[in-house]
């Protein structure tokens, strides 16, 4: 029997019915009143998720476009920055800055390790340290399974001329990010994670520190223009074509995610990595990323030395329909990544260890069958 | 009665159900063999739209993002280039040129005018014309009506060191242009016009000429660096996050492409394009548009002085669900334009003008019912 796909990637996500249902009504005209209560809606609810007063920008791109964006907007070229490089997305935010000809100090991160308040602040306050105008940092590593301490950072950055951009783009609604508590300057997000939609749209909030340095920067962009946006926005609209589908599908998803409740949603993630990280130790398997930051949204796994890793993802994907993610670069073949983000309870985690079982057992390993979902049968609140 | 929206718009259009449904399936993930086929079929039906064996990249941006891209990828800061503007559209490619900081000579061209091979060979010919290396282009100007000769301007500039770059985000796959036949270097298409897609991607085409100066580039560039959706394209895939539901979209709308067959599709557009014309004419209205330039994709209407132009297109939209479009900018309250451009059929015309006949009447304007149908009904072929 041929399945829908059950996404347990990290993104894109599963979309719930309803929100597949208002994306495919008749197109509507993006300059009409129609739309602007769509696109009014959907920006009440980015600021509920980012947790902030400031304007959140919406662009018609994926999330490497918004990070483009958070780089070319705040610095010019020859800035010093201070990069926290742990992951495959860490390493992308160095890619671009060094693109964009910024000066960069990266801070290299064993992957699976987290970043701390600490770490940043051996740097800052070391001859390497001076001058430096903003910290990048990716909230969580999808590429590890890591989450890194954003408040803790935040703290540090308050007081200091420095900006603190956070990539959070697989973490945002999915995990407390408190943009405004935390005084995180720019958070850039995308649709196909816990936001529940199609990958499409990126949203990038903007702190009045991040303002005064959009002022100042000199490099040259039209397309991803921070201000046009903000000048739009204002007038609840957009400088350019909209994407106007997504933009309908959030806020459609925002709706449901406001009925929810953040918290309820952190707990719910919380919960659910509690369970897998409870399940996947019970099969006598490890984790990959360091316990004390493994992220709520997707748990890393690392292979056993004995299974072909990447056949029991085959087997969970071809067999079973259900589409979990491999490792990235260096660690392909060596570990497995369950996400549990976004649209995705306990009845969809118990399916995907109930199937894991089975495809570890075709592979080879030996356990005996229940042992993952009667782990996570103990943990599971719902 | 409210009824679903009719857009007689130039964009966003009318998408057909099978698209919509096709948008609204449980999401799949972009790394898999599944979405490897729709990308593949998309990127056959792209090749046939744009008439060209060159590649066809894929960007998830509005058109305006393909249009900097199309500047920032083969030019370089100080570039001297050549941009007719003769509407909204043109002089969006100005003020991107400009805000890159090319070396701009700007053809002012009259609104609701086009612009000749003859006027490009003289600034050419002449001592401004010295060094340009590229010629900016709107292919359908939607601001005014008015559709350019790409041939002739092709034909010009196949045997000059000159690039040639033209914005046909508005007419791709809705009137002809030969990309390769006619030498266009970069062609940049839009998928909510002719594609009968939702807006939030744009697609490129890009000659051999054009990817050598591409080489030369020095602007910094990462999000919309072609020459990594190229290298990710050879295999059959994107270098990130593609907007997977639109794509999944763009190979169901263009199998309805291929089915109904491109001569067609121009031929209809063709058709409904001299119905709107012949209807306009009946009313005893004025046509904005330069009748030997007059697009077959949108009809630009003169206001008559004694009628207000905004009410009749506010009945059009409130009281019969219609959507046209008014004028922009200067042309604001004075013009009226009716797309006629993708999923729209001679039904769907003869609608629209019987609508316009009442919001006429109840805007004052004397006519007879039945005036602007007869007319069309006497030119139309279905």
């Amino acid at each position: 029997m041929q399945r829908d796909k059950l996404l347990m990637t990290p993104g894109p996500t599963n979309i719930p019915y309803k929100v597949r249902e208002a994306m495919s009504r008749p197109m509507i005209h993006h300059r009409t009143e129609e739309f602007g209560f769509y696109f009014n809606q959907m920006n009440k609810g980015l600021k509920m998720v980012f947790q902030t007063e400031n304007p959140v920008l919406t662009l018609a791109s994926s999330g490497t476009g918004a990070m483009e964006a958070s780089i070319t907007n705040v610095f010019s070229p020859g800035d010093k920055v201070l990069i926290a490089n742990g992951g495959v997305f860490g390493d992308r935010l160095v890619k671009i800055a060094d693109r964009f000809g910024l000066d960069v100090v990266t801070m290299d991160i064993p992957w699976g390790q987290e970043v701390t308040g600490d770490d940043i602040e051996a740097i800052l306050s070391s001859e390497k340290g001076e001058g430096i105008k903003g910290v990048l940092i990716t909230h969580n590593e999808t590429s590890t399974g890591v989450t890194n301490d954003i408040e803790s950072i935040g703290n540090l950055l308050k007081d200091r001329d420095c900006l603190l951009i956070v990539d959070a783009i697989s973490s945002l609604g999915g995990i407390d990010l408190q943009t405004d508590n935390w005084g995180v300057d720019i958070v850039i997000a995308g649709s196909q994670k816990a936001f529940m939609l199609p990958p499409g749209l990126a949203f990038v909030s903007v702190s009045q520190r991040a303002w005064a340095a959009v002022e100042k920067s000199t490099f040259p962009k039209f397309y991803f223009d921070f201000s046009a946006y903000r000048e739009s926005l204002e007038k609840n609209t957009t400088p350019y074509t909209p994407a106007a589908t997504l933009i309908i599908g959030a806020s459609e998803s925002l709706k449901m995610i406001k009925e929810q409740g953040l918290e309820n949603i952190f707990a719910r993630h919380e919960n659910l990595a509690k369970a897998c990280r409870a399940a996947v130790k019970a099969l006598g398997l490890e984790l990959f990323a360091s316990e004390n930051a493994a992220s709520n949204l997707i748990t890393s796994i690392k292979s056993p030395n004995e299974i072909d890793i990447e056949r029991v993802r085959s087997i969970l994907n071809l067999d079973y329909d259900i589409m979990v993610a491999g490792g990235q670069q260096h660690l392909k073949g060596k570990i497995l990544r369950i996400g549990h983000m976004g649209y995705v309870d306990g009845f969809d985690l118990i399916k995907t260890l109930s199937a894991l079982e089975r495809a570890l057992i075709k592979t080879g390993y030996d356990i005996e069958l229940g042992t993952a979902v009667s782990a996570a049968q103990a943990v599971l609140e719902y």
